[in-house]
């Protein structure tokens, strides 16, 4: 690592990794012998369409899509997405599931009702979202349009460790802030989609995976631009992609690949996220905020006995370089998301000055 | 000019000032000494919001935009906004008027026709759209809730010359193509929009300036992201922002306060679109697509009396590092975009080759 970059724990945008910032940074002004800035590019000449058959490819290998699903670049993160499913695909029965783990499921489920009638399918607020509700738990309508979750919970803490069976229902799934951790079947879901700025690239699209088949039934009033139907039959160019983002997401796919692609960095974030959930298991101080069978690789929640306590942790360790420890206001404490681009030696050193931190201020 | 660059004529995304990319590029891996670059600066830290509100500031100072209206950053360019401005705007009476002037103005009307009634104000559809209307072609309708034109056409090399008179109607004019480029008085105008991808920053945002008066009228089925309100109330950070594009937009923002500001920036692009259309005036072998009044200093459109003259032209223009000067389908021949980033050496360079061109191929 770089000696002046430092360990940046944000939720989201998040690290990229040093070597695809560097990549990007030597061909700012002159793509490859184009002479001129991916930035600059005409999204429909040859040079960016490249970029972007390029990038689609790697990311359709990476995820192992099969040819049922297309992959769609669309604009305003996941949050766009809230509204775009329902308008695209609630309009089949009226009614959509949807299950309740986290603050961006449920500011989903809100966007939802505005289109049709929306059920519960489960919910963790009775414990404030500390952990993963089972399979057991999870009461899935006949009816429902589709079924939708948050597969990670950036403010909580929790992750989905399994795909919920849904029958003949369709599963809609947010995997903001944790696409390209885990293999998945792709298959098993109608949609998968998420905001790029954590695992993916710097803020500003979001990837939509879907199902061919649930396309072409959206509600009159869909705006063209957030049509599925439109979007894949332009092959996501109605108008202006985000060029230099999708670009990005590219250079970080080229990158995944040399970890080992999905099933490498599986096992590193593993890896990463033990260190630090090793010291809370260990720990007389600092405690752990969701249930260990909840726990999410990608953001470690945990907090002290004491409010003044967790300040003070979160202010020296800010001083030792590691930044955005804070945790959300809806939880308190801390939190340090360890999203694929922070390196292994963050975690370790994350978890070494926590220790000592403890040691220091029994 | 760094001799490995191109003269590229694209009409959008299109060149950016080669000092605006080569600091971007200085600072990619560490934004002045905070150890991370702005892509993964969290859109709430403290660096990253200062970046914002500067941009902010900036653009209001540029625009000399009055305390009325507010700036909103937003995403999906301006075909996501073609939607959004008649959600937002067209339930005070149901109805609106277009003035249609060329395709994007057209496309604009077609997505409006969803959520209400359109009348077209005035058309240039008769000789395709190689003119603009004069006010006393426009007919307004009393009971409009907005009027909506778009300012300059990229792909007919048309521009408005003047702000129409729409009475009490609230005038929206989509300036994609030319913000940034003349000065305005922006109190006339209820809403000025666009996609950042010419004029302002790399693609994937637009930028909403309108009079908070307007906004908080939504249709109920408003995405929460395409509702103005929202936006004005979250001070455009309901979620992620496009971070990055606004930060490119700040740095250009800077540059053109070098340039003189936008007084000065009009001048200059005057110049530059007066070498190449004073090469067409002269010319016994290149027409002008447009009429004169009503030509556009962004995009220059033209031809010769032959397709294939325009081909061979086009060929030998790119060989000379006179790169997408291809017109759009709709229109044919050759279209020269000079946007505020294409040097004065660029417009000087090409309007010397269409004279040597023009002399070797008598």
């Amino acid at each position: 690592m770089s000696t002046d970059r430092i360990y940046n724990f944000s939720a989201g945008p998040s690290m990229l990794p040093l070597s695809v910032l560097e990549e990007a940074a030597a061909e700012m002004t002159n793509y490859r012998g184009t002479g001129m800035s991916v930035m600059e590019m005409s999204h429909r000449g040859k040079a960016y369409v490249a970029i972007f058959e390029e990038t689609k490819a790697d990311l359709k290998r990476a995820m192992n899509i099969p040819d049922t699903h297309e992959i769609i670049f669309m604009q305003g993160g996941a949050t766009l997405q809230f509204a775009a499913i329902p308008m695209n695909l609630i309009g089949k029965t009226g009614k959509a599931d949807y299950a309740i783990t986290g603050n961006f499921s449920n500011v989903a489920m809100k966007e939802a009702k505005k289109y049709g009638e929306v059920a519960i399918a489960c919910s963790s607020e009775d414990r404030n979202h500390t952990y993963i509700p089972e399979q057991k738990d999870i009461k899935v309508s006949g009816d429902a349009s589709y079924f939708h979750y948050c597969a990670n919970n950036t403010i909580y803490g929790t992750e989905w460790h399994y795909i919920p069976e849904t029958g003949d229902v369709p599963i809609v799934c947010d995997m903001s802030s944790n696409i390209l951790t885990t293999p998945l079947d792709v298959s098993k879901f109608g949609i998968i989609y998420g905001g790029v700025q954590k695992n993916m690239a710097p803020a500003g699209a979001a990837v939509v995976i879907i199902d061919k088949k649930l396309a072409g039934n959206e509600h009159p009033l869909t705006p063209k631009l957030l049509s599925y139907k439109v979007m894949i039959d332009s092959d996501s160019m109605v108008n202006t992609p985000p060029c230099y983002t999708i670009y990005m997401l590219g250079l970080v796919l080229k990158w995944l690949d040399k970890q080992g692609g999905i099933a490498g960095i599986s096992k590193i974030k593993a890896e990463k996220a033990k260190y630090i959930y090793d010291v809370l298991d260990d720990s007389k101080m600092f405690i752990g905020c969701a249930d260990k069978g909840s726990r999410s690789d990608m953001n470690v929640t945990f907090r002290t006995s004491s409010e003044e306590l967790d300040a003070q942790f979160i202010k020296e360790a800010k001083a030792a370089g590691f930044d955005t420890l804070k945790g959300h206001r809806n939880v308190g404490g801390m939190r340090a998301s360890i999203y694929n681009a922070m390196p292994m030696e963050g975690t370790i050193k994350l978890a070494a000055f926590m220790r000592d931190f403890e040691v220091r201020n029994k």
